[in-house]
């Protein structure tokens, strides 16, 4: 199949006019939001997006909202020209590249603005969370927040995580305003998330979930995998591992989640991991259960190194 | 001038369906949100957005999202029926009126939950923000911020209020999909939010303020004067009185916006009513000034008698 050669648009007005060109001529958009350093992960993203709408738009933009000062903002990994030469070669391809430079720039520094307003904006929110844009100072100030799905799980030790996420994902809705959305289940509570806020807002857009991809190991794909040594990459695969044997282990009958979670830490700490966290949830509320008795997911999220990993598995019994 | 019929929506789905068509056939819409029991302020509203937008929908919505619980919601008035003969009325029509029964239904109760998800619906925000929505218990829990703007003035005293707010119109603009929509410049801080909020999700829609409407004494229009008796009404011409006394003595070289709030202060609780507060404001961020340098908005909320009353005036030194 020939390369397709996607058009890269990084201005938000362009990307809104070259949506509502398509539109206008009848075509379905879907939209697959990456933060780049794209793996065979996004890929599948992109694959499953052909299967609901006519055109794909592919965004690239690593959102400071999302990363709290003290994360890894600045070692975030990208390869642009390389993300480009992976999307071209995709079945089907890419119809647009939406790569902004900032999509919290409003101008808001050149302004002349009052003493206070600039002493305010690192202030943040009320509960005292605090992202990379407040300490950029850009003036941005409204946060979409899904507030019982964001505490649990990623929201516990991330907790400006989702809170720029649900926004973050907010502004792309409305500069590509797509007909569908395409989210890998291995950030299980965002790809959640955003279905609630999609409900709870009514946008009129229809959000997938895409299955996890993994190595040929089981390593479910990460852009932060690239910052694993070869023994740490041996070791993490104790995450996956560990919740292959808890699905196995439930579907013989063992629906004690105490069990199942104390076998999956024990694995995952000797292997040398630390462990952020080890839930078994229900699926669309992502509240803990005690017994499986209805569709789960096992979630885990650890520390090997300095690279933090998350995985999981859906139990459906 | 014939009276116009404007359709009758009640469906969200419907709703939506009607906007796309009338943009598919080039036509620009814009949305009016109103809480209904309309009064000449809101026949303006629809007058300023025909200079905006080829097509008007008003939309009529008591939103339980931006009341308390201890809060008028039950007692808000309405009359569905003079509200359609108005609308009737105005010049240059209404096209569309969207009067859904209830934005925040998601057959959530009609779904198997959890207990805990159950129990925690009322939880709420946890800063401690409780709507009605979260005691109606309908599962809803995304909310949209405007973090800074929102603290200040009506804010301090309904912390609930502009959460309700910037939620409800991004619900009606996705729902919608205008391309202008208009706000009362009576609901000063809301204006101001409501810009933040289009500027910061990036919403393709233009945010007009209309200039506030008063009756010939001078009281600004609200639905909720009805609930004011004879005397309260006449002892609440002290707010705007008192607003255009100082903007005089501004524009006469009274600076000082101790004295100005002094003044009004004394004059509208000599009259009998209870300040809630009275600020003089930067007219963007709504940051209090001491000294008038630059254009600012002098707000003002007090209570006669049950109810509580807003107004404000800029004054553009």
């Amino acid at each position: 199949m020939a390369a397709k050669n996607p058009v890269i648009i990084t201005d938000k007005d362009e990307m809104r006019k070259w949506s509502r060109k398509m539109r206008s001529q009848g075509k379905t958009i879907g939209l697959v939001p990456t933060m780049g350093y794209l793996h065979q992960g996004h890929l599948s993203l992109i694959r499953e997006a052909h299967n609901h709408s006519q055109l794909i738009v592919v965004s690239i933009y690593v959102n400071p909202g999302q990363f709290s000062p003290s994360e890894d903002l600045s070692t975030y990994p990208s390869d642009f020209h390389g993300d480009i030469l992976k999307l071209k070669s995709v079945p089907g391809g890419v119809d647009a590249v939406f790569c902004p430079k900032n999509l919290y720039d409003y101008n808001y520094n050149e302004r002349q603005n009052t003493k206070n307003e600039k002493e305010n904006c690192a202030a943040g929110h009320g509960a005292g969370v605090v992202s990379c844009v407040e300490e950029e100072c850009s003036g941005h100030e409204t946060w979409v927040r899904v507030e019982r799905l964001e505490k649990g799980l990623c929201g516990k030790s991330r907790p400006v995580f989702f809170r720029g996420v649900a926004t973050i994902v907010t502004k792309l809705f409305n500069i590509v305003e797509p007909d569908v959305a395409v989210f890998g289940k291995k950030d299980y509570q965002q790809w959640r998330i955003i279905q609630r806020m999609v409900r709870d807002l009514d946008f009129a857009i229809e959000i997938v979930g895409s299955e996890i991809m993994r190595d040929s190991d089981g390593l479910a794909l990460s852009s932060r995998n690239v910052h694993l040594s070869p023994e740490e990459r041996e070791k993490a695969l104790s995450i996956s591992r560990s919740l292959l044997e808890a699905k196995s282990a439930a579907e013989e009958g063992e629906v004690k989640c105490r069990e199942l979670k104390d076998l999956a830490v024990t694995k995952i700490t000797q292997a040398g991991g630390r462990i952020d966290y080890a839930e078994i949830v229900e699926q669309e509320s992502l509240e803990a259960v005690e017994e499986i008795k209805s569709p789960v997911v096992f979630c885990i999220a650890a520390w090997f190194g300095k690279v933090r990993l998350i995985d999981n598995i859906e139990i459906n019994i």
